[in-house]
């Protein structure tokens, strides 16, 4: 844990004369908005927020509170879902917004590269592509807040990683402030680069305790041609495997999306966005998104394949769009669900990973293990099917038990991730760690590989300053381990917490 | 560097009650084949060479190496182009042969994912997913021969990255030995996983210096349904851009190669495989593979792009594979460019990368800058220019002037490296680094990624027993740097050996 020195009370100073004292943010009023997180379940303190305006800016940012050991809490544009981005109780820290920093710095179209800063939001980002008449795919809920930065240091996934991959895939480099406020240009706009080690890679996904992105070299794409999108009824997840399947068989690298939807989150999108209603009655739905369809054959594929599947009985309806605007009127439906989840009250969530063939084999068996010990919970489960991602969410419908149920949170993910875990899944699938699953971690990552992340995050920040506390627990040791030393000889050792 | 305990002296017992007598090769008779590489450019010396038959073999290897403080040298195919399996001349190393760990673990088609140890060529791997219907993409020349393990280990690329990646996004997870000794068992078949650090990438791509890999989980594709393999002839590199260009816009994601050959390149072919004749008189040529062409308007699409150039001048020729004899004709030319060269004598080679956009322009370039040391001096500049990925070798025609080029590298490679860094492409694309590259990566990559690429070496391997002398120069500062530490404050300035 970082010692803070006394001499830093001078610290907003320090930090106002990098960055202009209009950009260093103090009075409670101001912070406010910044100290909890999304879903308003972490409630942290700062002693500070700095606004930087340029990579040179955040690195002496870095230096200067590297220098008086202040712990540094990077957020974007707080959108997180595991407080990764919210600062601890203590006051300690210094929070760094990077908004001021949204320029496109190059659009290159000759080698389809947009090079933009880590305070773009995502939909900026989107759109300077679209306007340049090319496509950045990274695509989520949260597009118009999220932040590329942000993006960048959850890895973040969406609705169109089946085709186009992650944000780790969609980056060819990175300009980042090292924990030692060096900066690293590791921008490049080559699709092949085998010089030396991949940091670009070890940083995306680290949550800003490795360092600070600064901008990014984002691949750019030719705008998908004729799109389709289709909205299909199913009576069940094992029917929507199914169906997956087959569609990627006919329509291969073409399938954009593939989005699961389960009868309880389409009943909270009807009450709470009863504007949006649905196109088909079904207990299961699927979005499913299908691109380059240029061949008037290819519609005939589609209706074909969906047409058989009906026969088949795999499929209880079909809607095809037949305008954009109802195709952005079905992705608007997909995208509430989170959103009427949040007006319907507080849940336990879960973003897991499952291998695909074992999505439905884990609806089955959670069910009567959640049940058992919680009688009457409700769970959504949805999500993007198609790269095994499901967002799995559990409640009581009445709020006193809902309360009750919240205050066995421990419990609850003991079940539902063991669960995963036995199915070869992981408790992470695209939001990252933060605060909520550091000891969730520490149970269902092997002690190999929490010793690596332990060595790799002392050795490149030894004084522990980037936002201590996220991915890995805070009281982590801190001095290099020694060669052969074990952390832990098994699983959970070190998190007797989660032990029921 | 390592200090050898004159324990050690017993080390070859030690291993052999690890992975029996027999697979502990000591006669220099039998372990010459392994100690120079495949251009015969290295040769070194091992006091062993041990082939241990599973995963916990090569953990206990490696424990028994590390508390005797002996170098590991792992081994793949041995086809490696910057000597990075190649043992120094001190005759201390271990060096480590996979190749009877040569199963593949598991074939799961329902998510696509081939688990193939380390010691399974390339060629196996892709049979492997070939019989189940499935393609694992990843092809190189020397597929026959080179093993997965050292695919990972140099993050190979090759003919089809430009559709499908190179091996890092083709690989789900790794299983690795640390340099602890400890098995680290990141093997899954998720398509999206956030838990912590992103430890595969940062072993991916290391050549062995900082763990050693034993299996991979790797991403299975649909076959390709209809391929069109076509062989066009070009005026120039910039007639070649420009064709790249609109194919790209015609036929996207369907374009899984786009190769560049030059004019040298295509007269070594015609002088050392006479009977492989090429099925074009062109200065340049394109070898072009599209794939799921399977509408007959695909050909027709194709044909008339080709047609429209041929009428405009922007194609002097173009012959379309009419039988999949015919393709693998093509692509047998395309592959024997490699060995024409070695069968020609030996050259200086780079491996480079460079914006797709600038690729003329380094040709254009480096020829005065060249000739104006080295008159007379002769380049093949062939590769997959669909990535930026040039192979650029020179020679000098006449054997006593090519032996005095040979002994000018340091400033041949000056030269070339210099002109490739300002148009802001890297040194190397897919060979590595290894040891021909380690003094240029110091100049070429700047101080804050040494320096991070120091701490995590490190960190992890603090004896630095894991292939040592490879990506990073062997003398280089093992102790953990000081917070702050630069270690160098400008380019080059640990290499004079480069300065001209």
């Amino acid at each position: 844990m970082p010692k803070r020195l006394e001499a830093s009370t001078h610290l907003p100073d320090t930090l106002a004369a990098i960055v202009g004292g209009a950009n260093v943010l103090v009075d409670p009023a101001e912070l406010a908005p910044f100290l909890t997180d999304w879903r308003g379940r972490y409630q942290g303190r700062a002693r500070a927020l700095v606004r930087p305006g340029n990579t040179e800016e955040v690195a002496a940012v870095v230096r200067a509170c590297l220098s008086a050991r202040i712990p540094i809490v990077p957020q974007g544009g707080n959108t997180g879902l595991c407080g990764g981005a919210t600062p601890d109780e203590s006051g300690d820290a210094v929070m760094l917004q990077l908004r001021r920093m949204n320029r496109a710095r190059a659009l290159d179209l000759e080698n389809n590269v947009l090079i933009a800063e880590a305070g773009c939001t995502l939909l900026e980002a989107q759109a300077a592509a679209r306007n340049a008449g090319r496509l950045f795919p990274l695509s989520l809920a949260s597009e118009g807040s999220c932040q590329i930065g942000g993006n960048l240091a959850t890895n973040a996934g969406g609705v169109r990683a089946l085709r186009y991959g992650v944000m780790r895939d969609l980056t060819l480099g990175v300009e980042a402030i090292l924990p030692d406020g060096k900066i690293w240009s590791g921008l490049h706009t080559l699709r092949k680069n085998n010089a030396g080690y991949d940091l670009s890679n070890l940083l995306i996904g680290s949550e800003g305790t490795l360092g600070i992105f600064t901008a990014a070299a984002l691949k750019l794409y030719p705008l998908p041609q004729k799109t389709m999108t289709c909205w299909l009824g199913l009576a069940s997840p094992e029917a929507a495997i199914v169906l997956l399947d087959k569609v990627q068989a006919a329509f291969d690298s073409r399938l954009v999306a593939f989005e699961m939807i389960c009868p309880l989150a389409g009943e909270l999108m009807r009450r709470h966005f009863p504007e949006l209603s649905l196109p088909l009655d079904a207990p299961w739905s699927v979005l499913c998104e299908l691109s380059d369809c240029s061949h008037a054959s290819d519609l005939t594929a589609a209706e074909t394949l969906f047409a058989e599947c009906l026969a088949a009985g795999e499929l209880s309806g079909a809607a095809l769009s037949r305008s954009l605007r109802e195709q952005e009127a079905f992705w608007r439906r997909r995208e509430c669900i989170s959103e009427a989840q949040k007006q319907e009250g507080d849940s336990i969530k879960h973003d897991i990973a499952l291998p695909i063939s074992r999505v439905a084999e884990f609806l089955r068996r959670i069910k009567p293990l959640l049940n058992e010990r919680f009688p009457g919970i409700r769970h959504t489960a949805y999500g993007h099917l198609g790269d095994g991602n499901l967002h799995f969410n559990l409640s009581m419908p009445d709020a006193a038990e809902n309360e009750r149920l919240l205050d066995n949170e421990a419990l609850v993910n003991r079940i539902v991730y063991d669960c995963v875990d036995e199915l070869g899944g992981s408790i992470s699938a695209e939001h990252g760690i933060g605060q909520l699953k550091r000891e969730m971690l520490c149970r269902y990552k092997s002690a190999a590989a929490l010793s690596a992340m332990r060595i790799v995050k002392t050795a490149l920040d030894p004084r522990g300053i980037m936002n201590p506390g996220k991915v890995l627990p805070q009281d982590i040791e801190l001095s290099p381990l020694s060669p052969g030393h074990s952390p832990a000889s098994g699983r959970g050792e070190q998190c007797p917490l989660l032990e029921i």
